[in-house]
């Protein structure tokens, strides 16, 4: 794991982009078998694929509205719906969670989760972004920042 | 560039999450002063930004629309309208932007703008997932994918 620097420690990079669709089994046949993206999991609840650097997480609509901490429901959209979408950036130290929504929230976004333990042992939280765009900031001690 | 192999082929990878803001100004001001991710860039019409291996560009919310080739205005969302998130997906060859398309719209996507040159000198087009999230694909030879 980087030690980080002041320069460094908020500099958070993407590592999922969540969607929420309507019919996983769909979703799942259109990007792993129609668009050839390879598969790292397929499971009941949530398929994750790679796009590359960063990897593509796909999950029914209202178990991304649960994990991002709203409620889902129509109309989606920046103007206080669900638009379906869900970014994640991993950060340095556990601690930076909650600094980087504390800046978030300064800035003008609303914080949607506020920093807490994951069940899986790292920390995360979520803001929408002064359109409504939500970013889940996380913090994995098994999966540090490139 | 990649000579690419049949396999390695359709591995395209996520270069740019791409948002339509109802303002510029402040999404910079957010994304760049308040978040602090480093910037490549800010004009006076885009936004791009450093996520890492991938990177966050700022447009305003019609210009994005235009730019994947539909209609902005509300309602946005998977249901027709614009949700203002545009990902986009690299490749290694010029060809390839067509033939995913073309494996998306077999797979149920609708293809939203057909691949095309671009006027920096690649080949793009743009679909929408039978969820209606909407990708691009690109092919930039000066960007080949990692």
């Amino acid at each position: 794991m980087s030690t980080g620097g002041p320069g460094r420690a908020l500099e958070p990079h993407l590592t999922f982009v969540s969607l929420g669709v309507e019919d996983l089994v769909r979703a799942v046949r259109f990007y792993r078998d129609a668009l050839g993206l390879p598969a790292r999991e397929v499971g009941e609840g949530m398929a994750v694929l790679d796009l590359g650097a960063a990897r593509l997480a796909l999950l029914p609509r209202q178990a991304l509205a649960r994990e991002a901490g709203i409620a889902a429901g129509p109309p989606p959209g920046p103007d206080g719906g669900f638009p379906g979408i869900l970014h994640s950036l991993n950060v340095h130290r556990r601690e930076e969670v909650a600094s980087l929504l504390a800046r978030a929230a300064a800035g003008g976004a609303r914080v949607v989760r506020p920093a807490a333990p994951a069940s899986w042992g790292g920390e995360t939280g979520v803001f929408a972004d002064p359109d409504g765009f939500l970013w889940e900031i996380a913090w994995n001690p098994r999966l540090p920042p490139a």
